[in-house]
């Protein structure tokens, strides 16, 4: 499977990235481009997106560049900074770029923008790469 | 404000976190424990819940337990450990404690169990603590 | 082998640690308490310790609790939080206890406390298990 | 003062990283570049570098990138993954750049790679930037 059939292939169960609104933009082995606009029930009580909906998309763009290469892989350990506020009707765009891809173990980055091209997260990934193909 | 009046106040204006369906069972100073059924739309596409799922829980209690000393807290630098795959249906228990707390700086540890009492989760989160209060 | 076994024969060719100074007071399976005096050439422009030095002391305690199941260990991910400062003479307590055990990962949190009893530091380890027992 | 006169200064009272031999190649805002030799008295057990050696060189890199500004700037948060074996007489380069500089708030990256151009750490760190300048 290629690359971009891997991703359409997990995209497809994937529930959660559906209610998230994820639209992906570029997929190849290792990296990952994505973007989703931010809506009101992804808001805190700070009326700013909630921690958790850049994670989540920094976590799915994770694991899709590193499930692109072709074995199944699995997120060991995650670790995200928020360094600005995102707001309602947000544009963001989430690029995920490989770092290290041993034999067993990849580590991925996955920054986030907004419209304006400020950087408003970064996330960093561990994996563990399975011997199992898609 | 008590700790219980700071947190439902945080959680009236939480769009993301009524969505989820936080149920907070407990709060005081510096600690929290709330519970989450995990439904259908917030699995991924390997039908167990999205890391962001249980991310996101837990970013919720470390601000709920972070704040409930009276002080507006903002999240720097968080990590989560996925140990443990949850599946649709479970009952996720979700505990926040203090580690440190100084003076512009707080440190919070959350693990989320299922209704097994299994861990599936292990979150460290790092506050800036403001000087403005709820 | 003895988990205390296992912990002597590690330190024994580690020179590290013995450059550290590392003194194992208790080690069982999955956890070890260790103490370190701070000398003058483990401290930073500051005049504090190094944060390389508290990082070294908690990782040498991950490894010593980690293998002391028996089987080989590999940190993959560590993260610590400096959170308050160790000065010359400072007598350290590291204490190394684990969050989690499972086939592949397992994962071990280390507090450092200084002779006043008081939190210097708090470190998360990630560790990947092999298949070779010592 | 230059980024270079605040990184000599910062050098000359660090004891440890006089220890580790730390040698500045290049420095500037928010970036710096040194080198290190490996020694015998940093391996540990396994006959390799301790985690904490690339730890401490990382740490380093990220203090004298954070301070380069101007404004003295501590360390909150910092983590960092070992991906492959460091030897003796390995010649390590450590290259720390900037990935977000707020206001009171900075985060770097810090990439060590060995004498073959291979990457043999990642290490990412968080700081908080206080008002007082060099």
């Amino acid at each position: 499977m290629s690359p971009r059939e891997i991703v359409d292939e997990m995209m497809k169960g994937d529930a959660f990235s559906q209610w998230l609104g994820v639209d992906i933009l570029e997929t190849s082995k290792g990296s990952c481009k994505l973007k989703c606009r931010v809506r009101n029930e992804m808001l805190n009580g700070h009326q700013i997106a909630h921690g958790g909906i850049t994670y989540s998309l920094s976590d799915s763009a994770l694991a899709f560049a590193a499930n692109a290469h072709g074995m199944k892989c699995v997120s060991i350990e995650t670790s995200i900074s928020h360094v600005n506020p995102v707001f309602v009707e947000d544009l963001l765009r989430v690029e995920s770029t490989e770092v290290y891809r041993g034999k067993t173990i990849g580590i991925y980055s996955v920054s986030i923008y907004n419209q304006e091209n400020k950087i408003v997260s970064r996330f960093k990934g561990t994996v563990h790469i399975s011997e199992k193909s898609w």
